[in-house]
Order: C-alpha cells, then sequence, then structure tokens
C-alpha cells in the first residue's frame, strides 16, 4: 500500500498515484512524505527507480531484520529502525520488533513499513490533522519519537513484571519465576540488540554536519537520543536486576532445601530410634526379664518418649532445628 | 510553590511574585536564585515563557524520570540531578530518587523540585543566612554539593549494612541475607544508573569552557566531580562484594548441607542395621537356637552395639563423620 | 589445483598455466582471478615468486589457523578469510572453518583455499557465466559477500537450536540439553574468534584509503561490513542466551529435587509413624492390654490412618507438600 | 606533629618551628620537606595560609577517604595517596590504608599523614642520613616508591594464601576456605579502589608537561607507574583465580555430596530390604510353612545376604557405586 | 655465564671477555649479540657500565617478576619478555616463565636471560651456524619469534586437554575433571598476564617511529605482533570454554543427585511399604481374622507385591522414574 502526505499551501494531501508523487517531489517548495506498507520487493524496487536510490540502499528497505543503521548516499539518508510492542498470545507474551525504513531526502521523507506499524499511522494522521511540521528532519523527529516513545511503555511494562517477579520470589516462592525471568532477560537482550545500534544511528546523526538536517531540529533529534540512552540504560539496569533475581532464587531453593532435609533428618532418625526399641522387645528370646514386668510395656511406651525428647533437645543445642 | 532569593545591596530578600522576579532577573546585576516545588506544568510552561526557555528544556523540567543530563542552549544550561535518600517504610527501607532540574543563566538560577527536598530548603537558608555567594556558578555549586553529599551519607549506611550482613552470613547464618543481599544490590543499581550520568554531566561542565561557569568555580565543581567518582566507585565495589557475599552463602549453605546429609546417613544406617538384628531375633522360625540361649537376649544387644561402633568408626576412617 | 579465470573483451576465459596467468596479469587491461585448491608449499611458494610476494605474506597464506587480518604491501593487500559451515558427523554436528588467503592486485585477485570451499566455487561459475564484474575490488565484495552470507544460514541454524532448547529445557526437561547448551556455546565461541577480526578487516578496509578498493566498491563493502556486524551481535546474544538457559536450568533442577525430597520426606515418615505403631503391638510384653481387647487391631489400623492423616495435613498447614 | 627537614649545604636538618620553615620556604635554593603527622583541622588550616595553599585543597588533605587524585594549583601539585599494610588482629587479619596528601612546590614537598605510616618514617630518615636526593620530584620519588613497594609485600602475601587456599581446597577440603576466600577478595576489590586512581594519578604526572616535575625524575615516576601497574594485574589476576577456587570448591561439594547420597541410597536400601525379610518372617501367620522347616532360620539369613549381594552388584553395574 | 657473538667479515664469532666485547660494539660495522645466562648482580651492573646503561634499565633486567614492558633511553630500547614452558613435576604438569631483558643498540642485543632458556640457545647455535641475519632489529625478530612460537606449542598442549576434559566430563564423567578446569583455568590466566603487556610492547615497537627498527624489520615484527594476538584470542576462548564446561559440569552433577534420590525415593517407600504390612501382621493382637486364614500368609505377600507394583506405576505416570 503506497500513500503519499504532500504539504502543500498549509494542507497536508493525501496521493496514491506513484508518478504525481515522483513528479511533486522534483518541486523543492513540496514537502512529500510517502509511507509504503508491507511492500513486495518490486514495487519498492520501482520506487527506487522513480527517486533514485541506491540498489543496496533499496535492498535493505525490503530486507527483513537488517540491524538498524544509518547510510549516507549523498543527497539522501537512509535510516533502518524498529517499532516494539508486546504481542500477547494464548499462553504469554512477547516483544515483537517491527523494521521501518526511513529515507530522507531534502524535501521528502519515504517510509516503508514491512509490517503495519500503528505508531507511524498515528504519527501520518497527526500530521495530517495539524499540518504544522515544515522540514522533512521534523517529520523524521516525529517518526523516530513516536517508534521510542514505545519502548518506554515496554520498560514500563518489564518494570511492573520485576516487581511481581521480586513478590513471587520472596512471598510467594513460585517456581514458575524461573521461567518469566528467562523470558524477559530474552526480550531485553533481543531489544537491546536493536537499541543500542539505534543509540549509535541517533549520535551519528548528530555529530555529523549533516546537512539534511535543519540546526533547529537537532534539539529535537537530541531529546530522542537522549531517550534511547534513558532505555539502554533501563533495560542494562534490569538485565542485571533479574540475574540477582535468579541468583536469590537459587539460594532461596537451597535453603527451602536446607529446612526440609533438618526437618526429614530429625523426624526420621526418631522415629528410627523408636522402632528400633519396640523391635528389640518384639525379639523371640526365651530369656528377656523385662517382658515379664508388670510395667514393661509403659516403661518401653516411657523409654521412646524420652529417647525423642533427648533427640529432640540434642538436635535444638546443636541448632539444627 | 514558587519563591525567589535576589541578592540585592549585599542582602538575600525572599520574592514570590513571578512578574517581579523576572523584571528583576533582566538587570545583570541582580543575583535570582529562583525555587519552584511541586509545580504543575501550568506554571512551569509560564515560567519557561518569562524566562524565555526552549519547550523542550521546560518539559524535561517537570517530565519525571528524566535521566541526569546537561543541554546547552546558548545564554542558559539546564542540568537535571537527582537527590537520593533512604525512606524507610513500615516493613523495609528503600531508596528514594527525587529529580531536581536546574536552569543556570548569566545571573540567575532556576531549580524545580518534582517533590520536596531538604537539601535544597538547607541551601536556601543558609544562602538567605550568609548571603555571601556571589556567582550564579557558585549557587549551582552549593546545591550540587548538597546532594552530593547526601550520596555519601547513603554510602556510609550501605557500608554498615554489608558489614552486618557479612556478620549476619558467617556468624549467625541468616537465611534473610539473601533477600537483604538482593535489596541492597537492586538499590545500588539503581543509585549507579543515575550517579554515572550525574559524573558525566560535571565533566562536561569541566571541559567544555563554558562562559556561564567562572574559571574560579571550577575548583569547586572539580570536587563534586571527584566526589561523584568516588560515590561510583564505591557502588561498584559493594556491588562486587554483595555478589561475593552470595556466593560465599551459596557455598556454606551447600557445606551445611552436606553436613546435615552425613550426619543422616551414618545415624540412620547405624539404626537400619541395629534393626535388622531386631528383626532377625524377631522372627518365628521353630529352629532358632539363639532363642533359647540362656544370655541370647544380651548378646543380641551387645551385636547391636558392637554394629553401631563398628560403623562409626569406619565411618570416621573414611573422614565421614 | 591451480585455475585463473581472465576477463577479456566481456568474456571470462579459464586458463591453467602459471607463466601464461603470470604474463596477462602484467597487461594492466586484463583481469585475473587466480584460484589455487589445496596447494602445497611449494606451489604457493612458486606462486609468490611469480607475482612477487612478500616471503611472509606467502607463508600466511599457507599456515593453517591464521587469525583473520589484512597486510598491505604496497601495490598489493593480503585478507586471511573464513568460510563457515556445519558438517554433521555420525553422532554430531560441529562447525567447521575453512581458511582463505586473498591477494588483491591492481588487475587481480588470487584466492587460495586451505580446504575446497563450495561458495567459493559457486562465486566462480557465477563470474564466468555473468561476466559482470568489472574492477578486482568488485570480485573482492563478490567472494567476501558469499562468505559472510554463510554465516547467516548458520546463525539461522542456531536461532533454531535455541528455540529447540527451550523447548527441552522448559517442557519436557531434558538433561541432554546441558550438552547441547555446551556444544553451542563452544561453537559461537569458535565462530566468534574468527568473525571480531573479519570485521575489524573490513573496518580498515573501509576506514583506510586503499587505492586499489575503487570508491564505487565502497557502499558494497560497507554493507558486507554491516552484515559482519550483525552476525557479531547475534552470535553475543545468542551466547549470553544460552548462560542464561543453563542458569535457568540449573534453577529448574534445584527445584525438582526439592519436590522429590519433599515427597520422600512426607511419605517416608507417614511409613515410619505406622510402622513404629505396628512395632509397638508386635513386642513381646506379657502385660499389655490392648493386645486382649476385641477390637485392638482395627483400633490399631485406625490409629495409623488417623496419624497418616494428621501428618499429611500438618505437612499441608506448613505448605511443604 | 610537624617537622621539616631542610637541605642546606649538603647536610639534613631538622625544624619543628613552622613560621621559620615556612621562611626557609622563600629561598628558592633550599629544598623543604614538611612532614605532618596526626594534624588538626587548625594546624593544617594554619599550615596552608603560611603556604598560601587553596582552601579546597586543604579540605582534602585532612578529610578522611578521600580517593587517591592529582590536583594542580598552578605553582604547586597536590596528591592524596595511600599506605597500604596488613594488621593482624586477635581472630583475623585485614588490609589497613593509610591516606597520605602530599603538596609538591618549586622547592618544598609537604606531607600530611592521618595516620604515622612507617614507611614514610624510613624516607625521612634515610634522606637525612644520606642527604642525596637534589630536587622535590626526586623526594616525590622516593616517598611514592617507598609507598608502592610495600604493595608488593602485601600481593606476596596473598599469593601465599592463595596458594595455601589451593592446597585446604583440593587437598584438605576445609569449609573455612569459603570465608577466607571471601576475606581475600574484599581485601583485593578495596586494594584496587585505591590502586587504580594512583595508577592514574601517575600516568598524568608523566603525560602530562608539569614544570614542577624535572625531566631527569620521570624515569624514575615511570618506574613507579610499571609498579602500579603490575599491582593491577596482580589483583585482577588474583581475584578472577579466587573466583575460581570458590566455583571449584562449590562444585568438590557438590561431588561429596553426590557420594554420599550414593552411599545413603545403596546401603539403606540393603538394609531396608534384609529387613523385609525379617519382618516377613516375624508375622504371626498360623500357616507359614517356612517357620516350622529344619532350616528355615539358616535360609532367610541366606536370603537375606543374597538380596545384599545382588543390590551391590547391581548398583556397580549401574556405575552408581 | 657471558658470551657474545660477533658478526664479522660474514662469520659469527664467539668471544666472552667482556671489555673486549665492549671495545668490539664502539664500531659500529660490527653486529655483536651478547648473551648472558643466569648473572648475579654485580655482573649486570658491571656490563650496564661498560655499555653505559641507566641504572633503572639494569635494576629492571635481573629483578625477577618484572611485568613486559618496553622502554626507551634514546640511543638504546630496554625490553622485559617471557619465555613459557610447561614443566611436568611428579603429579602434576605447571606453566614456567622464565624472564628475558634485552637491550636494543644502534649495533647491539643484549640479552639477559634469569634461568636459562632453551630457544633462546637455539636461536643463537642457529645464527652463529647461518650468519645471515644482518641487523640488531632482525636478531631481535629471531628471538621474539622464537619465544612466542613457544606460546603455539602450549596452546595446542591446552586445546589437547580441554577437549580430553570434555570427554572427561560428558562421557566418563570424572570428578578428578573439577581441579583440572581449575588448574587450566589458573595456567590462562597467568599466561594471560604476560601475553597482553608483550602485544602491547610490540604495538609500540611497531606504531613508535623508533630509529632502532629498520624498516624492513616492521613486516616481521608485525608478524611477531599478529601471532601474539593470536595467542591472547585463543587464551580468551579457551578460558571461557572452561568456565562453560565447569557450569555444565555442574549441572550434570546435579542431574545425577536428581537421578539418585528418584531411585531412593521410590525404592525406599516400596521398601518401606511392604515392611509396614510385614509390621502389621507381626503384631500379637488377639483377634486379628487373618492370621488364621489358609492363605494368609500368601495373601500378605501378594498384597506386598502389590502394592510395590503399584506404587512404581504411580511414580511412572507421575514420570519420576
Amino acid at each position: 500500500m503506497v500513500e503519499a502526505l504532500v504539504r502543500h499551501d498549509g494542507r497536508v494531501v493525501s496521493l496514491s498515484d506513484l508518478t504525481q508523487i515522483s513528479e511533486l517531489r522534483r518541486d523543492p517548495a513540496q514537502l512529500v512524505w510517502l509511507d509504503v506498507v508491507l511492500p513486495d520487493a518490486a514495487a519498492v524496487a520501482h520506487l527506487g527507480e522513480e527517486f533514485g536510490f541506491h540498489p543496496l540502499a533499496v535492498e535493505d528497505a525490503v530486507r527483513r531484520h537488517e540491524r538498524p543503521k544509518l547510510d549516507s548516499y549523498g543527497d539522501y539518508l537512509t535510516i533502518v529502525f524498529y517499532a516494539a510492542g508486546y504481542r500477547a498470545d494464548a499462553d504469554d507474551a512477547h516483544i515483537e520488533l517491527q523494521q521501518l525504513a526511513l529515507f530522507l531526502g531534502p524535501n521528502y521523507l519515504v517510509t516503508i513499513q514491512t509490517a503495519p506499524i500503528t505508531a507511524i499511522a498515528e504519527c501520518r494522521s497527526r500530521w495530517q490533522r495539524t499540518a504544522v511540521e515544515a522540514t522533512p528532519a521534523a517529520l523524521l523527529h516525529l517518526v523516530l519519537d513516536a517508534l521510542v516513545d514505545e519502548y518506554f511503555t515496554l520498560i514500563d511494562q518489564v518494570v511492573e513484571w520485576v516487581e511481581e517477579l521480586e513478590d513471587s520470589i520472596f512471598t510467594r516462592f513460585d517456581p514458575a519465576a524461573i521461567q518469566e525471568i528467562f523470558g524477559l532477560k530474552k526480550d531485553l537482550l533481543l531489544l537491546r540488540r536493536v537499541i543500542a545500534p539505534e543509540r549509535e544511528v541517533l549520535n551519528l546523526l548528530l555529530r555529523r554536519d549533516e546537512p539534511l538536517i535543519a540546526a533547529e531540529s537537532l534539539y529535537y533529534l537530541q531529546d530522542v537520543y537522549d531517550h534511547l540512552v534513558r532505555v539502554t540504560d533501563a533495560v542494562d539496569t534490569y538485565r542485571d536486576l533479574l540475574s540477582s533475581a535468579l541468583d536469590s532464587y537459587l539460594s532461596l531453593q537451597a535453603n527451602q532445601l536446607n529446612q526440609l532435609i533438618k526437618t526429614l533428618t530429625l523426624s526420621s532418625i526418631i522415629l528410627m530410634a523408636c522402632s528400633l526399641i519396640a523391635g528389640i522387645y518384639g525379639m523371640n528370646f526365651q530369656h528377656m526379664p523385662e517382658l515379664s514386668w508388670q510395667f514393661g510395656y509403659p516403661l518401653a511406651l516411657l523409654l521412646m518418649a524420652g529417647i525423642g525428647t533427648g533427640l529432640v533437645t540434642f538436635f535444638r543445642s546443636r541448632r539444627w532445628w
């Protein structure tokens, strides 16, 4: 689906004919945002020819699982970025990354989505409604800011889950925590793998004296960069925290095991000692004087109780119980 | 709550009318410290307009959970910093971070507290009392130094707790140590997350040839920087130490478990062996010569004692006990 | 096996006489790709003399287990690179690295394979068929791109295996996972050991103003570099993930052990308690009133059942079961 | 205690009147080493005024637990360094760090000890005896070299302890090793925390073109720097080694536990099986033909022996014993 | 033992008189290699005076356990390097490092061995035989290359041992692997501690525009540098692998423990249940109807078998066996 928004006389109009769009783009007074969703390779190749993009740049835009990056081809820049969101399945929720390729030219922005990204759709309708953004760099900021804002939603979710995990470890001691910790760590690893190079992309945009980025847009892109630094910090902090949590869980498990074995030790040894007494008086020797005593039986029971009490006292004195 | 302290003729007077403050600020001979506590977004926006602050700078000042940072907007600087303190709850104490935004201009300092910070209140009353600080950079040092000094109080507390933890691990072997170690590690992680960028902020202030910072203030800000380096070092050292402590705890637990299982092994095997003897002489075979021996019963008891002693000796020889 | 492809008048012809090849190479209008498979040291030494290569460069080309590197000898470059593939044995599959030495001159590319590499053979036949590549740097890109593409095949395989491992850990709890995790980590370690310096090689090629690399080839080599960065990222991510997986496995094991010991504790203590009752009423005292009771036997059985139920209730109340 | 050594006409004389010292210092031909031990804040403030030191520099000199650092105040340098030694207590030995502040001027060195440092006292008496050092930088080298030499004594001690630990882990399997490993790791962490910035201090001294350091002294300070690098290396190596040692200990513990549980499993199962036989023939059924057999009793004993032997053989065949 | 090889008229002659050697050294046309083995401090001091070496350089040459380093004293360089080899003791093999100090001048190389190094002896006899090396830098390459080649022998040995270890962990599950892993990690740590700074030494030699190193020797020293990088890579890779191996071992141990405890749980519970039946029918109640049944005894045995089968089925259904 190809759709272009063109800013003209303070209004943003929508077009979908590529030839017409390409023509408008040649007029430097126009500002064109061409948005392509789920394109096939042929459509993008055609678009690339119309706009004069380098074949490698076109290839990167449609190939999936590219790494976030910034390439400068003289009169236009290409950027690969990612939208991140949680998709809840039947049994678990996992992070989902959606690739977005951007081409930034002197009076146009081309965005190619390999999967439909809600944040981009919202940006488009916002621009169409307000019609205030005046440069391609401002459009770029609009898009990147929307994508990075979604990372914060993710991080907030992670913070909430980590707090639930702490509770499930230290209060309820829930074994399902192990798999949840693993899942969260995996999500954070995958998230970090796109955020770290994205931060680098913005760093390059800010440090390089890029003529396509107007000076007044630099403050705004610096703001996006700061947000990415903050997300990276949060991801690293929570990865460390999850490792700590797993170590604590392991240690608590060992502790609980100790406690159980202590109980087993003491209880079974007491029971065995009493059984031995019973066994002894169950022997069939002809000459066992105790057997004929008047109070032999209650004395034997008393002996058992005495041994049990003695052992409990002994174990308590060794602080095993 | 908006309150400004203005230094005028060697006295520091307090004002709370924003228009009046803004007017005074325009006189370069005045030194204005405008302190805002718990402002609503509208008040800060209004303040930003009066002082001519960039919308992004104003937004950062009120948005919570910003990352410590330094932005230069030509004729003024913005800094985001954090106050840290411990808040004791009913059941546990946890670190609490309070965001402070600072705007440093040629003859003013604006501080915006998203939560009331005691250290700032003390700074203000100190300045009001002594009226000695002569430049905005000196006011900035006054505030940052007060915030960083509180980190040392935190670190001292951590050192104390770590020593208690060592005691509770190696002397009393207290299982509650696991959760305490986790809690302390979490606190240190969160603390590090603000201190590391704060150090970077001060580094930038010192390295950049910032005209707003008088040369004579650089020594003082260098001092604050040195303190932040020291706090970071301490945080890293104690994080390492806590990991070591948890490993030691785990190892000690395993050791205690070994000891218990040894006791169980030996005791239960001895008891079972004696029970077997008792069981054998409790069998009902018609032809069991021992049963009619005169001293069969005491001999059986002796046999049990002998087997017990033999097993103890055997286990001791294998160094299992 | 020595074979040269020479581009001449838009056609690529195949030659295998070294003297003839060396002569053609002296004509700057020719483009020669000399491919040597499994050479003996003497053949390479001879080749080195014909082309005037430095003895150290020749030595590196045939010595096995060199580290990927780039050396510049003025009018030619030498590169050591690796092809990576999986070789499935009878009992397990392991990564196999094959060394490739490249000499890049003004109008020639020499490739020396210490083991036959399929990807190179495909490149050669592709070039012979299409005859389109026009510079040595383009040939270099053709070869390196083919090698790096194979890394992605490996990584895809690893991703698949990691997902299987997750399943075998969390769903089937298969102990064979331990050895598989170790094997995968080892493979990733060995892979990383060649990829990290290969990335450095490409970085040097791109940053150095190398006259042998035409400017239009730089975009293509940058693309190969980006791919290597992506492979390194993936390797690091999956190494971290495998460590996490092993930690989780260990924790799950400890959990299962806890569960088993709980069952043992409870069951054996119940059985021992009942056995003690049976033992007591198996004693041979002459005066045991219960023995002559009409319902002594069923009462004893009831006592056992009662003790069992009581213990289950007690353990349940302590949440041990 | 304030004491100054003044080099005059090839002799080193001792003075303790601050006014006189301060006067002598004004003569560039004199070389003054002023050593202050355990000063109160007032004394140092007075000294600072006499020598014209910056208030911050004076404050750093007496405040405890400063971080090693180098500050340049134009015509003098301040350095904070640490002496390290072991102090043996009743029950354990722990590292002790003593802060030393140094002020290096064109013709003087001021050393302020917050606790008496033996190495400094030895330096002083050595200089007084030999009277050979000719510049303040040479005095500085004398002092720093003496402090760093003591680190090597510490490291040698650590090496010795690590070897004892290895022995106590692998040969005697002593559980006290856990706490010793923790103690050593803590000492190394605290030591590293002062050595790393001290190395940085010397690096700055060497790299900066400091006019106060004569060129011929640079070789000597480089030597001190090399020693600090070596100490840092050793500290890092032994921290890694101690972590390895703890992991090995944990693994050996698990191994010993396995061995014990194997013994328990086999022995208790054999004893239980034999007890079951005895229990069966202890049943009181009226119709149990074996009971009236002539050789019933020895056959029962044989059966027990047979079951025991069979189980041992079975466990051996499964390699459990 | 002092011995000098002097290249003169295409022949290499051997001298051992220090005064004569020192005289020859003054003739720039001569090339002198002075090799000193196991010198006492006095001999080296004397040598230092003859050659005019700085006292610090002489001190570093004889002091043991120096760190590999490069110092430039204007007209000569000093290098500290290490030879590494395995020395097999009665019970174990451990790495042995031997320090070598080198002084490189315009027409001489001085090597000082604190212990006899075989590789150096071989270099000397090779040079004496072939007499081909023409510059001091070429002699330096000859020596360093020989030392670094021995590291590869070490690494090959390590690779072999690691493979044996994998086998002993995963196939034979040999507990001695723990101590071997620790020993190997220690060796690799100690090896890394000399290799990392040696790599830095060669980096400095290559990057600095050192007049004592002829341009044609740079390729050769670059080759030695590449080898050191390769050794460092290998050391790091195998350290990581050994950590992985230990983790796997720990996990396998836990697994085996689980298996054993499962067996214990099931077997002992079955035996206890059967013993309880036997115990019940061994009670002496007067009114136990089963006791007088004709088939009471075989029915009791059947009951025991039934309970055993039932428990096995139950445990199997829970997948505990």
